[in-house]
């Protein structure tokens, strides 16, 4: 096989075979293909796209490419969940403890947030003693023993995909629903996941601005899950304002616990019961959504799933104290007011300017090396529907300096947009996309 | 500016500035740019190609990343010729003589051979002792004196082209028409040209298999010459056949001299008339293109023609004694006849896969440091529409090896379609474009 040829072959419209695929990413992470000539087929390959066929190729090769981790060891069906990656998403500090309470093993390899979006590892690390890599050894050891475990990303898994991204993240080839569907479904199923549930973000803080390209990729995803012989189920959910009213690692970490205590935001909650349901019915614990939603949402008022929080915070070194005790939590020294200039109903809050906003104040990175202030961020105090009255405060923004506050302050106000009519919410859950 | 911003924005459809491509093309130049940047931007080019603005900067940022030759010292236009490569194709060395021979001044730059298409200077080096190697002060000297220069390509010429070329080679991303309108253009111009005339093949022998690619890569190509200052033509010109009857070196080198003294083949000698009558015109000798045909026709006539060339060669270092004796010019050990196992009218010569068998005979290089043999190639015999009797003889190999020889034999045999009925010829210039 001529590298040429391929890239030519796929230019032209044709599909590649599996072999020429797996030869192709094989010989690319061996470092034998050179970077220009896999940049000029990522470019072929977002004009052309690739058919489902293909797709599921190159999340094969991509998992084959590293290490794999085998659950098997676990009893009972894995089910991950994978955001594609939102402002103030703190749904799988909620999931996690909430269908581990409900019985379903919970083996969660979770990632770093990066840009304008927020990552799980991060948030739970501002919780002081709390260990994030285990060996996977001790992670599976934890699973058995308590139903739950969370871990950072760790060993060889997927270098081709570290590979590619970086690649395209220079090229201009990031925005290929196939390579993005692959990156995504290679990296879950390495990770040992038997079946998958994709929550899909749309809106202005999400990486698919509207619906129909959150759907168009959810059933790539889906394909490709089913595909290769795992269970796969897709929500597409709005990210059009951040979702609760936290952002940022701390005040997200402190949301959760209240969310688990049956006191926490309606979007939040309702999206992670709807969620959650999902999750039980992937994981074949029940085969009706309705039930399974009322399932969970009596485990947050039993406080079996706030338990099941403080377990999982003990057993990984935590002070499950925590869950009782937000002063424990790291604390920015710096809070200012976000007060409106007029009256309203609130019409829209531009979820990327509140993002970019809270990564700015040091809650998130503008580059993988970055460092993160887990203390600082914004706590919104009214959402799109809210009345604010003139004077009313918005939000709250905390952070390290004043000056940087100030700054974020200006900002967050710029993202609130007022109406004199009260808008009509946005609908939490879009669609459904079922294996 | 950031490279993939400046590829994004191609990616998406749009033009981009005139600061920005050469943004692109000089850094890339210099290594500042990566090869993996470039060739995504490629493909993106390929995909979405250029407008006539786009491609005359790029031709500009392609002929600044280099040196450029200034041919004012010369007095009169510099008119050159350039055909986009074919079998057989012995246009230049009959045309450089011929319409120096009517006064205007030939400074020419040529180029060797790849693939299946032959080469000016290693058609030339063909003659003992002829020197293609001069400096640019002795190229102009020599024009002003005898009033044409033939040489290899020398100097850091257009150092963009060679290292773009060298990665499109091996990214699929050779055939988009504006780039390779601006790598050619962009060669011409930085030569010194001051007017040109493109010979655009179109066929089997030739990389533009149709006469509409072939015109629309004219336009281009046109378009760029003249937005650039410089009187620009085009002839699309038939290349489903080799030019004339030989094809390889030595031999290409004889049929020139013959038809330089009025006996060369019919076609050959035709498009050599009537490319030669448009270059009078541009280089603005005469207003008339049949009047410059029947003056230059008279040259081939009068002696003048083939005396221009001896006096090339003389001053060149060869020996011009070549020009009456062609025992002077290498000759192959092996002469094999291709004798025709049917009968029928030619209906069809291949010629990419004549091209191909003279190549592998040695006349030609499959990779830019393969070394040729100036002696073999294939001597054609009947053309499309002769009638052949079975027995009668196709064409002759001329071959180093005798099995190399039955090889090409065969290739030859397989390379003729015989008909019963007499096909129509086709026509020698298929259209013409003036700037």
């Amino acid at each position: 096989m001529r590298v040429p040829d391929l890239i030519a072959k796929k230019r032209d419209g044709h599909s590649l075979t599996e072999e020429e695929i797996s030869f192709l990413i094989d010989n690319y992470t061996k470092g034998i293909i050179p970077d220009y000539q896999m940049s000029a087929w990522a470019m072929a390959v977002y004009f052309r796209g690739m058919d489902n066929r293909e797709t599921r190729a190159l999340t094969q090769a991509m998992i084959q490419s590293g290490e794999t981790i085998d659950l098997s060891p676990i009893k009972g069906t894995i089910v991950d969940k994978h955001s594609t990656g939102g402002v103030g998403d703190t749904t799988t500090i909620v999931l996690a403890p909430l269908v581990a309470a409900a019985g379903v093993p919970v083996a969660k390899m979770s990632g770093r947030g990066l840009g304008h979006t927020g990552g799980t590892i991060d948030k739970l690390e501002t919780i002081p003693g709390m260990r994030l890599d285990l060996a996977t050894g001790k992670f599976i050891e934890q699973v058995n023993r308590i139903g739950i475990c969370i871990v950072g990303q760790t060993g060889n898994l997927v270098p081709a995909d570290k590979k590619l991204y970086a690649l395209r993240d220079v090229t201009g080839t990031v925005e290929s629903l196939p390579l993005i569907a692959a990156s995504i479904m290679s990296k879950k199923l390495a990770a040992g996941a038997h079946a998958i549930l994709l929550d899909v973000k749309t809106g202005s803080g999400a990486f698919m601005k509207t619906p129909e390209e959150a759907l168009a990729l959810a059933k790539v995803m889906v394909d490709i899950g089913q595909g290769l012989g795992h269970p796969t189920a897709a929500l597409i959910t709005d990210m059009d304002q951040p979702l609760g009213y936290a952002i940022g690692n701390a005040l997200e970490v402190k949301e959760a616990i209240k969310t688990l205590q049956g006191k926490g935001p309606d979007d939040l909650t309702e999206l992670c019961l709807t969620i959650g349901a999902h999750l039980l019915v992937l994981a074949k614990k029940t085969t009706n959504e309705e039930e399974a939603y009322q399932e969970l949402k009596g485990l947050l008022h039993s406080g079996e799933a706030i338990d099941k929080l403080a377990q999982l915070i003990e057993a990984q070194g935590g002070n499950p104290q925590v869950v009782e005790d937000f002063d424990l939590l790291p604390k920015a020294p710096v809070l200012l007011p976000v007060v409106s200039d007029r009256e309203g109903y609130v019409d829209k809050i531009d979820c990327y300017q509140v993002g970019h906003t809270a990564m700015l104040l040091g809650a998130g990175r503008a580059t993988k090396e970055d460092r993160i202030d887990p203390a600082v961020g914004i706590q919104l105090c009214k959402k799109v529907g809210d009345y604010v009255n003139k004077g009313d405060v918005l939000a709250y923004i905390h952070a390290a300096q004043h000056e940087q506050g100030i700054r974020a302050k200006q900002a967050v106000l710029e993202a609130y947009r007022l109406s004199d009519h009260q808008p009509t919410k946005p609908p939490l859950v879009h669609s459904v996309l079922r294996g």
